[in-house]
């Protein structure tokens, strides 16, 4: 039996070897929800031109205002730039317009009255030198540094990529991923049950937790309790994929032949089991191609507890995602810690009229019941050998 | 120039003529993120029978323990059941199996020692009676409510899910969603730049939005500042969306020809104008076959705010989205509030060392500066009227 190491050296033994997986371009449409892999930096200045935030016309100002103006023209948003010859003049404009040469006033629509070719201003209407013109260069100069990579894409980092000429995108290689499922009760989900069977459920659930963080690249495998079986697709998925990672097989049993059929394939093992509850039978190693294995624990809350604390994480961080920093919360009840083992518990998570995110622990009836979790938010990480916590404690959470 | 309406009035009216845009049925692989829309029953008790916790051998209980036990046979995980046949005698079993007829107790294998046909226990080990045994329906019953219409399919769903043999589920059908941008000014990311031209960013920002919150059945036009293209083009995505969403062409200008457009075409304006800032021109409309219209104002900041404070929250809740309360954030700083308007403020949240949610302002420097919203992860709302509210008030918080 191996020792028990920590979940923080569990941790950092994952990140040391994991690999980086590299960056791809990809067009902007499809750059939703990735890791940005480059810096951005501004086209030109933005706005690109001294910009009319109104509908209205353009006047050159003047301390005493002329009562109406003669209209000269128009400068619509698009059009190449306009210019206001005469002072007593003025230029119809759009929001988005580029200030005509000559002006330094907006005058908005709503202040004004039509009279044939002039425009009159609403008695005792006063505009102020310079207003409605965002000025060019006033949100950012050109060359100025607008992303940093290690970003996710969302709806402002788009909204930039697109308005600086970013048609492509370098954004992280997401890593192809196999996920294994092993055990001779496991069927499939519209097969009849046999007596002693159940339906396979870690894989999906595993599955799903990657491909709601973005690491969509999946393919599914089962194996039987079958050494020259498991051995077989071990090499197969291990020659195909970046990350291969197993449900079931790795307690202490006769007949958990995933250990052994990896070391045997040439993987190399660099942890078997953590000093944790649930969990504690994950198993950690490198393939023979420097491929990431994780071997989880067969039991429905222990695989996705360990995904979610050691598959994601380490993925992600790997990709280049920064900011990847556990939320923290505030227990809602006071808990026990365990002696020796760090503990991590299902809790449903709210957020209270002050902003503080309050959780409330629903422990499982047993390790294998999953029933309860959907009324959960994540797990909450008590660490060991506290004794009993208070209510009002603040500790690390885990997302589902 | 039409009323002013409250942000409170306006979420009331989006809410009041949004559809029901029905469910459908999809593979369970393809469920992740949908918002469930059935209710989900256990299919039998779980655990579906007495099932073994750990790998080992399964006896019969006595209060004087034999020092060891004559191997009868093997109960593996997925076989029928076996039955032990003497007292004295006990099977090989391992996690996941069905507890053998005539057994209450299970011994794990780190206490045992095997010798030829029989295993001993370890020096003053003594078991439990019913020791390491997940008693059937100790989870849950056949037909107990596992899950709720309403849900977002998260990893512990699809594991009930699949666990209880839904190879299908019924999810909320998502809208087909048309955005439409508008202005002479804009061209493609990866066209050349006219003089007074600027790159089309909002269209793609508010995509990027609905795509990451699972609203990803978009497809995206643009139109010239033309009333004869505005309407071809209207007509044609009204007969092929349940939503369209408008970016631009919404103020109060005269080249702005959607409103217009759109009532010549049958469509009802609802409103048109919110008393917020920024996100003041918003109009909402229905269509002429209950199409829901949303024309937000062509700023990026302001088609931002709008999108997410209104568009996206009220399509998923018509999809039957249920707990979409918004999230509650402590402000960072003390703010001042607008007399008349409700102020949405950009803000950096992070949670403290005590799980609180403080956001820190980040005011854009003019409302159409969008190159500072990555710094940030959402909108404070700030509602109008309330004078200074100092740091530390409790506010709602929209995020990107």
């Amino acid at each position: 039996m191996t020792e028990l190491i920590s979940v923080a050296q569990a941790e950092a033994l994952v990140a040391e070897h994991m690999p980086s997986f590299g960056s791809e371009s990809v067009p902007l449409a499809q750059a939703a929800g990735r890791i940005l892999r480059q810096a951005v930096h501004a086209e030109r200045d933005q706005p690109p031109f001294d910009r009319v935030m109104m509908d209205g016309i353009a006047i050159r100002w003047q301390e005493v205002l002329p009562l109406d103006f003669a209209l000269a023209g128009v400068q619509l948003a698009g059009m190449a730039m306009q210019t206001l010859a005469s002072g007593g003049a003025c230029l119809e404009v759009t929001t988005g317009a580029i200030l005509p040469a000559g002006c330094d006033c907006v005058i908005p629509i709503e202040h004004l009255q039509r009279e044939g070719d002039r425009y009159r201003t609403v008695e005792g209407y006063q505009p102020a030198r310079g207003q409605f013109i965002h000025s060019r260069g006033s949100d950012c100069v050109a060359g100025e540094l607008l992303l940093e990579p290690g970003a996710i894409i969302g709806a402002p980092e788009i909204a930039l990529l697109a308005a600086n000429g970013f048609a492509h995108v370098d954004v992280a290689r997401i890593p192809s991923i196999a996920i294994v499922s092993t055990g001779d009760e496991l069927v499939d989900v519209d097969s009849p049950l046999g007596e002693g069977q159940i339906r396979r459920s870690n894989d999906i659930a595993v599955g799903t937790a990657l491909q709601l963080r973005g690491l969509a690249r999946l393919t599914f495998e089962h194996v039987t309790d079958d050494e020259a079986a498991t051995r077989a697709t071990l090499t197969r998925v291990l020659a195909a994929h970046d990350v291969v990672i197993l449900s079931g097989g790795v307690s202490m049993g006769q007949r958990d032949y995933v250990p052994t059929a990896l070391e045997a394939l040439g993987a190399r093992r660099v942890f078997h089991r953590i000093a944790q509850k649930p969990g504690k039978p994950m198993w950690f190693g490198v393939g023979p191609d420097a491929q990431v294995i994780f071997g989880l624990p067969g039991n429905p809350v222990s695989a996705l507890v360990c995904a979610i604390r050691y598959v994601c994480p380490a993925l992600l961080s790997a990709m280049g995602l920064s900011h990847a920093r556990p939320e923290t919360v505030c227990l809602a009840a006071a808990m026990d810690t365990h002696a020796m083992l760090c503990s991590f518990v299902p809790a449903h998570v709210h957020t209270d009229l002050q902003g503080l995110a309050m959780a409330h622990p629903v422990p499982s009836r047993t390790s294998g019941d999953f029933s309860s979790l959907p009324r959960t938010h994540g797990v909450v990480q008590l660490p060991p050998g506290l004794g009993p916590v208070p209510a009002g404690t603040a500790v690390e959470f885990y997302r589902w």
